[in-house]
């Protein structure tokens, strides 16, 4: 098992974030990443169990399933059930506490996965550079950090 | 603020009986003191976000508001928006842990409110011993423990 | 019960700014409210269950017992056994997370107490910004923030 | 990264189990695989940082450090410096919670470590059950369970 932790900090309040962040289909209008994404079967996105079916900029598809949604805790995980990284057992929380001290945010992106051996150091790259700190620099670019 | 914090083993294997408290509105059957529940406005019971409105079989009438839900974590928090208890800023949340030893449930359900001083000890009695004590000994009841 | 949390962020790596916090004994070096302190018994001051007696700028005089400590999860919990502050059941939390984004210090301080009624507003902001956020900036002013 | 979580429950007051556990160098008196054990440089088994130095029954030499304790969150957390194991970044944590119901108590025995891929099933097995397990059945002789 792999384990990757990033975090943050942004310099907005946390319920303007957390309304920001709490849509698991909101991500193509946050990460630049994301090309467009849509829940599958109709559902709403804050539906435990949902899918978001998705595209990267790249063409790449993916499939992620929230797993954990928390209006009280601020939180979101979700796993992978299809894409083309080579990742198994993939979940990833991303998570946000106030910062009292200036009214700002901490956000915490963290995720486990298994991979083969000779691709750790690539994914770790890709993940925890690319998607986790990639949407926070964007983030950062939108709310200010 | 008063916390409650109530425990117990349950003698079946987690994903058995989250299965079974997963559902937010499913308490009515499982729980002797719920008699009949709806989730308001239609939605589905795990829509983080939906209201349960439900009537005791004391005829009390409660609303309470999904704020958290996990299959990851095994928990679901909630708060209550409406009831006759006189409690203010309730919320609960309701957490399982495998045991693995012996394949059971460590199930754990904490709350936290305000109220008038007066009524503290009749309320901390009311919910942490008939509403938590009186679920689990159904879900005991009904799974073993 | 009463809750206080407070949190800020210190521009310093975090094993530099737990090197200066994990000392129980050492706030006198650290927070301007804190005149002189000393372990009890002449024990070290990392030994879980010690007691450190000392004595704020204005002549107040406390002791405070190091409920647990954690180099790996990087927190201290401790109690207030007697203070001038009328306070009851007080227990403290101090705990830093790193934040990998510039190499940063996510700090929290949690505290939570018995007081009587017409005293909760002060206490609320005598250790909520007295005590907390005047650490904070204090450390601020050593690491930067 | 390896991770086995292993609980059980032991039928006794917490604070029984707890003061017993507590005792970071008193494994020889309670888990079947350890033979003598050692503070070294004459320090207190609940000083955070402090290494004991131990045997097992079959022989192995054991260097272990307490890198946190908390008597309010009731649990341990060490790492092994040296072992005959093949085990790398090992930390696991022992933890109590409460059962109010019955006034039992849940333990949580985790750990995390590295091995080279053909020792994994090995390892799990001989940790999660033979250490793990082993030590959770020692405990329910003498308490109950």
């Amino acid at each position: 098992m792999i384990r990757i932790v990033r975090s943050t900090i942004i310099d907005a309040p946390t319920d303007r974030v957390w309304a920001f962040l709490r849509d698991f289909n909101g991500h193509d209008r946050w990460h630049p990443a994301v090309a467009k994404s849509a829940i599958e079967r109709n559902q709403t996105s804050d539906k435990v169990g949902c899918v978001r079916h998705f595209f990267l900029r790249d063409g790449s598809e993916l499939r992620e399933k929230l797993l954990g949604l928390s209006d009280f805790d601020l939180f979101c995980t979700y796993s992978i059930l299809e894409s083309p990284m080579g990742v198994e057992n993939y979940v990833a929380t991303l998570r946000l506490t106030p910062i009292t001290d200036g009214d700002r945010t901490f956000v915490e992106w963290t995720a486990e996965f298994d991979c083969v051996p000779e691709r750790k150091a690539e994914l770790v790259s890709s993940i925890g550079g690319g998607v986790f700190q990639g949407g926070f620099d964007a983030l950062k670019r939108q709310f200010g950090g």
